[in-house]
């Protein structure tokens, strides 16, 4: 089947993107990025159940073992990572061989950052089958693991040699994770294309039924826009690369608030995401009738706008100072000043913050 | 006072290396490469008794923390680098925090490891207080921990901002240690530089007595020699880096078998040379004065020619595939063609192997 292929341009590495339907089936691209003969595919049991047969079909020509990891974010840690570790060691694996990352955020976070320090540094190729990892996740190189005290503490910048982005796999994905897929699809409107983000307010249904060409249209956009900002500032020197952390201040602090067993990824980033409005809009950034189009499509994607749970403010603020945007203790938010335009900014104050939480209760 | 400044050259990436006497006090270096203002200085307890407190008075404009690693090649391993992680987080460094590695190869490799994972890289300057770490492992942005399987196997990329190589601190060094870093130091002229080896010949004894002079020259002549191969292969894949790799092979698999109890890193990599030579003269490549010149050094500079313990030699070469030089089942070895002529090959089999090993028994 035909593909768009959007390149990855950093400096001394570039690396294409593949989004179409029914990829996996397709050795072509897999001969074209495999150097040695070793694969450990690295995926979860649900996955694999939907999809490994159609992989291994595919690998015919190599020599293939399998990783299964555990399933839920609270599995992202040391243990996992350390356990992939073991087998590739056991297994014998040598420095021509390549890592499949088939699956979700989890996978791909993981079995990068075990990509990343397998012998300094081995191959490895994202095959992401969520919408949040197709469209977010996968992109950009950032591997990691989560530390108690907070996400992805432990990490590295280790970019995949290139990314299948098979669609074809999002019909098998649980409502709720296509939801959750849907806060980061929204979060690219909303930094970055006010056209993208007007499509979605009048595609929405079509998106959430799963039409093919929709998917097609919302994923490579955002694809898009990923390339875009990261070919500008790979490491988040300039600032740019940041804007991509929209929600994600407050969200990360949720998340492990609640040991990341309460809200999916993209609940907390809808529930960060609406947050920022609020700020955005407290300080005469944005208008209100765009912080109510927020609020509409964020609703309209069953995405959560409140958080609906006791919890501690102070907690909570103090998993904020531990956010690895902070830097001499200052905090940094990415607010709008119109759909379509993010800024970064550090003077989102403790007062502005304790103000806006109450609506978010 | 004065110092040298080498280069070492990367894509994207530069960064001096100062050669000198008592640059620990130098306030002035640190200015230069600290960027934010938290520090945390990685060592062992006997390095911190003789330099922390010149070292600390030099960095009073920052906050300042200090983490002692245990002594021993043994501890080079998951648990040492995750307490290093913890120290990081529970302490609140942000991504604009300093490493300081202030020791021996353990402590700068742990800790370069731990600047790589921290938040997904921070900066790190490397400060060798010992001759194996000055002339070789400081060097080159390798970093990683041992699995129980081999040497290095966990580990990554990442280079210091700068290293600072202080040679005063050699004098403190217990006199094993100083031999085992001669034997790097030898490696260097072995090679790539016949007229280094002949000074060292001829100057071996005022460098065991610890002349400044001599150490000066010795270590900046190695440095260089260092950067020139890193800068043409960073990642080996020209091969031409490998070849620092000359004795590593066996001495690595030494190591190991030994569960890094018994053999220094330095007398290992000497057994690995003297087989290497004796590899070289087999087959005709290196003439037999050659090797005696070769074996005279290592002799003279108190290092091991012989293994002189009981050992399963079978153990030993399934050790040796687990090599990370080892691509597609075969072992690389880097073999001399003379004095400062080496080359990599995958020529060296499993017979060639059985029949030298008894002359190292």
């Amino acid at each position: 089947m035909a593909y768009k292929t959007l390149q990855f341009q950093l400096p001394g590495q570039s690396y294409p993107v593949y989004v179409g339907s029914a990829l996996l089936k397709q050795a072509e691209l897999f001969e074209r990025h495999v150097q040695g003969k070793q694969i450990l595919i690295v995926t979860q049991k649900k996955v694999a159940d939907f999809y490994l047969k159609d992989l291994l079909s595919a690998l015919s020509a190599y020599r293939v073992t399998v990783a299964l990891l555990p399933e839920g974010e609270s599995h992202k840690n040391l243990k996992t990572w350390r356990k992939l570790m073991d087998q590739l060691v056991l297994e014998g694996h040598d420095r021509s061989t390549t890592l499949l990352a088939l699956g979700g955020g989890l996978t791909g976070d993981v079995a990068g950052f075990a990509a990343a320090c397998y012998q300094r540094g081995v191959n490895y190729i994202q095959i992401p089958t969520t919408l949040i990892a197709q469209v977010d996740s996968a992109l950009g190189g950032k591997t990691g693991i989560n530390h108690s005290a907070g996400k992805n503490l432990i990490g590295a910048f280790h970019h995949p040699s290139c990314v299948i982005v098979d669609i074809a796999t999002l019909k098998t994905l649980p409502k709720r994770e296509r939801s959750a897929g849907l806060a980061e699809v929204i979060k690219y409107g909303l930094i970055r294309d006010p056209v993208f983000f007007s499509w979605l307010e009048n595609n929405l249904s079509v998106l959430m039924q799963g039409q093919e060409e929709s998917l097609l249209h919302a994923v490579s956009t955002c694809v898009g826009i990923k390339a875009e900002l990261v070919a500008l500032d790979e490491r988040e020197q300039s600032g740019l690369r940041s804007l991509l952390n929209f929600g994600h201040t407050l969200g990360h602090a949720l998340e492990a608030l609640f040991h990341y067993r309460v809200f999916r990824h993209g609940e907390a980033v809808a529930l960060g995401m609406n947050m920022a409005a609020r700020l955005s809009r407290e300080r005469g950034w944005l208008p209100e009738k765009d912080e109510q189009r927020i609020q509409a499509l964020l609703a309209a994607s069953t995405l959560p706008l409140k958080i609906r749970r006791k919890i501690d403010i102070e907690k909570l603020f103090s998993y904020l100072l531990r956010d690895k945007k902070r830097k001499d203790n200052r905090l940094k938010w990415v607010l709008l000043q119109g759909i379509g335009q993010a800024v970064l900014t550090d003077q989102v104050s403790r007062e502005d913050f304790m103000k806006v939480i109450p609506a978010l209760l």
